[in-house]
């Protein structure tokens, strides 16, 4: 049994502070449960006193209640709340939720108050929502543990949507909106605070949840990056169509944004890598969370590929969902040969493509729009999904009866494919073709895009792959606390793996003339200074040096900018390399996530980086499939692969180079804040880093 | 009055094609205009010769009924409309709409038959809507001219929104779901083929229309692009928001695409550019269309800026509305002084910030709500919208009825601001506050899209510039059909003030070293060829040539070169031209759009333009600030400004570019097929084209 059952299952439950009055905070769960004929022990606690409370007997103290207490409501004062929970600890209560704000959100006493209520559960075992939590909906059972004033109104009824949201006021624009729309849920928590239960253990426990087929979720914040992967999952592996947001910008640590990775890190491109890497679905705006839970719930499966096909009576219409169609990633493969000669049988004078229009003469043969759909279904045709657009037949139930009984035998006999009407309609055919898992939506816009979610989540979760263990290998101590010089960088990098120069640190002209000699000409000189982060801004770098005259005068050069730029800096001579000509330059990074652990960086280099945000992120360690499609994701990376005539350059060096980089941030997790390889040139046969960064902290 | 004022507004109308049966196409405009109780004169023709079409005396020809006939519909078979067509004619019908399909859009024999109806037309004096047209609506005066079975089951609302459509279906679509939405429409149309009446001319009609005070419109096509931008522009000059879809990508023509500029361009982004310079939306979908619409409606003007308040009693969805809103463009400035202060003395404990979070506070103070949202406007504030989300309140009316007045009285107290409510809300409380100007969504992300996209509008409109008077220099005859050698170009640049390198065209490598002399090294030197468009694939130039030696060998490469790669090129020489160092490259461009004439593109040079197609297009020609817009409209432009410590680049000489490169486009226009300007290098001081490719037509 999950921890959390007594949360949505109680056999008995206890209301600490209820109150008399049902507008009040306390008065409400209490008015609630009461209208939806919560069936087992139901207890008000008022230490007023009084014998009874909305009709049921009340008691002083929790103390005083005579059975068992499995589930308790805390809705008191701020200042009563540690009492109430210490005396749900002695009642051996299993699941204590605190609708009481006033803690961490407030203030550092309200958090050391939050973190006694944690001390009070953990010691007893008992779990706790919130504090600061809205409560928990079972519209199954019609239980309504909130003080949500949506439930003045109406109650949301049962279905198979599960929503987890730490905003408890997100969570009632939430299910309040599905109510509206006759959408059903499972299941409704919202964490609150999230003292002890969070978002992803809740997520976790739907993932059980034999009433749950499909999941919502809203974040504020995560604290624990590997609770949440490991629900997001399970929710996957579970079959269960999962859909996120996560709202509002967090902050980078100071630290992580001293890399230029940790500066593109941002929030939402780490948020954006784990959701995908982990098979979910982030959505924008709660409609689109609810559309495409609601057509995951009606088809009952993700779609089993992303090619589709629109059969449509309006040419015009046909057109903008193909627009819309490949905008959002979809493809809309040609018919198959059969499919093109019955439609040519079935409307002779249509033109069998895709988007198919019927044109208006559909209308004047016996089922032709059942007939078209079952044609762009044949046993060769590539469409997981097919699209009709049927503009407002819906809104005749009588003239539909006909297509309607066809199209639900057509989706019978089809399991394997969904199918999606586009039409206004009356709300009881939508219901019926609906129960018969065909999905209706009124704007074509809205079906493509949930369409659109539903097969990016089916290919996410196609891809799915669990973290590699990790890396054995043992860490080597880095220097505490600083950016380690370049050289320092490279010897550290060449060591786990991934190809540097045959560069030397020289301390005069003359070592670095000898040492160019020996690698060949020409050569790069660049200053070496654990307090020179940025070389080239104060002319510390010179390249392209054809002789030993020139190295000569380029080691003076860079010794005595070092000296005039940064006049206390620590010099530990220059560095010479040999010059690298050609190849692509791409920046390759580890950015230190406070949540999510070290997350790999891919992005071009040069401007793109900045001016395009053109990177991507990916949780570490990598391996080579993971690491190719890190480098697919940037759209730069078509400049390694024969762009516009070019060279193919080596992907498959590059992708070693990521896994090697990714494996060494995680051995070094503790002790990195993060890295820069910045840039690492792809070559036609290989590739090299040519300058590198790495940052750690103060004390591992 | 306007030539269409019978198309909405007849005193007589006819129905050619009448049928008894009120299902069939000829059947179902009769039966809508007799619901509707058209209160004019009503006559079925059909040449059965029946007496009677439903109830009604029918006439065996059009030119058999008695009185005038101010609008006729054609509702016969393809073979009968031209001998229609010509008793509308004869009998002094002024607008004629043909619902026959079967012409221009199926075959070149129906594109003949289809000017045949032109020509008649033309010849009576009489408009023509279609043919394929799918009909017009009034539903001001419940005038239902049309036989989209949409009006089987209900029929339009009057209301202010004008919907002027190419494609009927996509016309049914909108206003059968705004419709459903409670939304009311002015006037619809649906314009088909086009043969005569196209959309621009609807809109032209809907900018001068009292009733209307919204438009929306969507093209399939447009064939005179002059045409749209004056209704687009009229109706901006009316003050009425206009929101227009455009749908389908069309092809470029192959002359076109010879250039760079002419790939680029696309469909989307030269009609993105028009609809912006004229201060119209684009829409992608009918839902936002409508939601857009709509909004304008309520609210009655466009917002005077793009700052918003948000006011919210959910921290969570506050967030996400200042994430949507910052995404889509908004700004959110902090609170006035004044009205923090306010806020301050109104809830005590809340944080005085934008979003301002209420916290639940809020319900414990009289009038807290409207209290909040009047501070929120306080003289000094700069929000030209405030948004409220309040949850579900709407869903009690009674609970609401006091905040609603006081909200109402808000909004009368600033007409110039705007008011938007998010909650779940009774209809009929939606109603009110809609009808007092205050805007009720459900959605907190759609309300956001919706202020996003008025302010969006106005912005365009305070912007909106006429295009120059074409401009009065004669143009220079131009070779024709041909693209010109690199040297031509240059010169026909320069002569229309465009910097050029000096450079010279040479013949052998002792004149060639001989001008590199005089201009002073390093040089480059470039292929010469009306036959080589591509130089530097064939290895036709060499950059960086540092002395006399160095040149000579250069031309004697390049010549072996182009005379390998392309054995019969005729070949003019070697061009000769100093080596330009530093400056950040750039590409001008004059892409010749077949519908809307020279255009003008502004790219960054490299791998941006391709890659991530940042380039901006606007219709020449331009004026400085119209220059300035379309250099700021792209990405890359940052780095032309003092990018991560970089040079300030000379942005004028840049725009002044742009400008005569625009005014050389209008007056070569009937010559051109396109201009790429690849690189034009922008300098700390001037600027300079390093290569120009001009692209002509065969015959002017």
């Amino acid at each position: 049994m999950h921890s959390l059952d007594p949360l949505f299952f109680p056999a008995s439950i206890a209301l600490i502070g209820a109150s008399s009055d049902p507008e009040r905070i306390g008065g409400r769960p209490l008015r609630f449960l009461l209208e939806g004929g919560f069936g087992g022990a139901l207890y008000p606690v008022n230490r007023s006193g009084a014998a009874e409370i909305q009709g049921l007997k009340a008691y002083a103290s929790l103390l005083d209640v005579p059975g068992p207490v499995e589930h308790a409501i805390i809705a008191v004062p701020v200042a009563g709340v540690e009492t109430a929970l210490l005396e749900c600890a002695q009642k051996g209560v299993r699941v204590v939720q605190v609708f009481t704000a006033g803690f961490a959100e407030v203030d550092a006493a309200g958090a050391r108050m939050q973190q006694r209520l944690v001390d009070i559960c953990r010691g007893a075992g008992m779990r706790m929502i919130g504090p600061n939590s809205l409560g928990t909906l079972n519209p199954k059972t019609r239980f309504f543990a909130t003080f949500s004033t949506f439930l003045n109104g109406m109650q949301p009824r049962a279905g198979v949507i599960g929503l987890a949201t730490q905003s408890g006021a997100f969570g009632s624009a939430t299910y309040g909106m599905a109510t509206l729309r006759g959408i059903g849920l499972s299941r409704v928590v919202a964490t609150g605070n999230e003292a002890d239960v969070d978002v992803a253990e809740c997520i976790d426990y739907l993932a059980d949840d034999p009433d749950t087929r499909v999941i919502c979720a809203a974040l504020e914040a995560c604290k624990d990056g590997e609770r949440l992967r490991a629900a997001l999952r399970k929710a996957a592996d579970a079959g269960k169509p999962l859909i996120i947001m996560k709202i509002g910008q967090t902050e980078i640590g100071a630290a992580a944004a001293a890399t230029h990775t940790g500066s593109l890190a941002g929030n939402d491109a780490v948020y954006d890598a784990v959701f995908a890497e982990c098979g979910a679905l982030r959505a924008q705006s709660v409609e689109d969370m609810l559309d495409l839970a609601h057509y995951c719930a009606v088809t009952g499966a993700l779609p089993h590929n992303e090619a589709i096909g629109i059969m449509t009576g309006s040419g015009g219409i046909g057109i903008l969902m193909a627009d819309n169609a490949s905008q959002l990633g979809l493809a809309l493969p040609a018919l198959s040969e059969g499919a093109a000669a019955t439609l040519r049988e079935i409307l002779p004078f249509a033109v069998p493509a895709n988007p198919f229009d019927t044109t208006a003469q559909v209308t004047s043969v016996p089922d032709g729009v059942a007939r078209v759909i079952e044609a762009m279904v044949d046993p060769h045709s590539a469409y997981g999904t097919v699209f009709a657009y049927l503009a407002h037949v819906g809104l005749s139930p009588q003239r539909f009866a006909g297509t309607e009984a066809r199209l639900i035998a057509v989706r019978q006999a089809h399991p394997g494919r969904q199918f999606v009407v586009v039409m206004l309609s009356d709300p009881a055919v939508t219901q019926r073709l609906e129960d018969a898992g065909v999905a209706v939506f009124a704007d074509p816009t809205r079906a493509v895009r949930a369409v659109a979610g539903a097969a990016r989540m089916a290919r996410l979760r196609r891809q799915l792959h669990r973290n590699a263990a990790p890396v054995a290998a043992a860490p080597t101590p880095l220097p505490q606390g600083r950016a380690l010089t370049e050289h320092e960088a490279k010897l550290l990098l060449s060591g786990a793996g991934i190809p540097v120069l045959p560069e030397k640190v020289c301390s005069t002209a003359a070592e670095a003339i000898e040492a160019a000699h020996g690698m060949g000409f020409p050569v790069v000189v660049k200053i070496v200074s654990p307090d020179i982060a940025h070389k080239t801004e104060i002319g510390g770098v010179v390249v392209n040096l054809a002789d030993a005259d020139a190295v000569g005068a380029a080691v003076d050069a860079v010794f005595s900018r070092a000296a005039a730029a940064a006049p206390g800096a620590r010099i530990d001579g220059v560095l010479v390399a040999p010059m690298v000509r050609g190849g692509v330059e791409t920046i390759l990074g580890i950015h230190m996530d406070p949540v999510f652990g070290p997350m790999v960086m891919f992005g071009l280099g040069g401007t793109a980086v900045e001016l395009y945000k053109d990177v991507a992120f990916a949780s570490a360690p990598l391996d080579p499939q993971r690491a190719l499609a890190l480098v697919d994701a940037v759209r730069g990376a078509t400049l390694l692969r024969g762009w516009r005539g070019g060279p193919q350059y080596d992907v498959a060096a590059l992708v070693q180079a990521l896994c090697r980089l990714s494996e060494f941030a995680v051995a070094h997790a503790g002790q990195l804040t993060g890295i820069d390889i910045n840039p690492f040139v792809v070559q036609t046969s290989g590739g090299v880093c040519l300058d590198a960064l790495i940052s750690t902290r103060a004390s591992a």
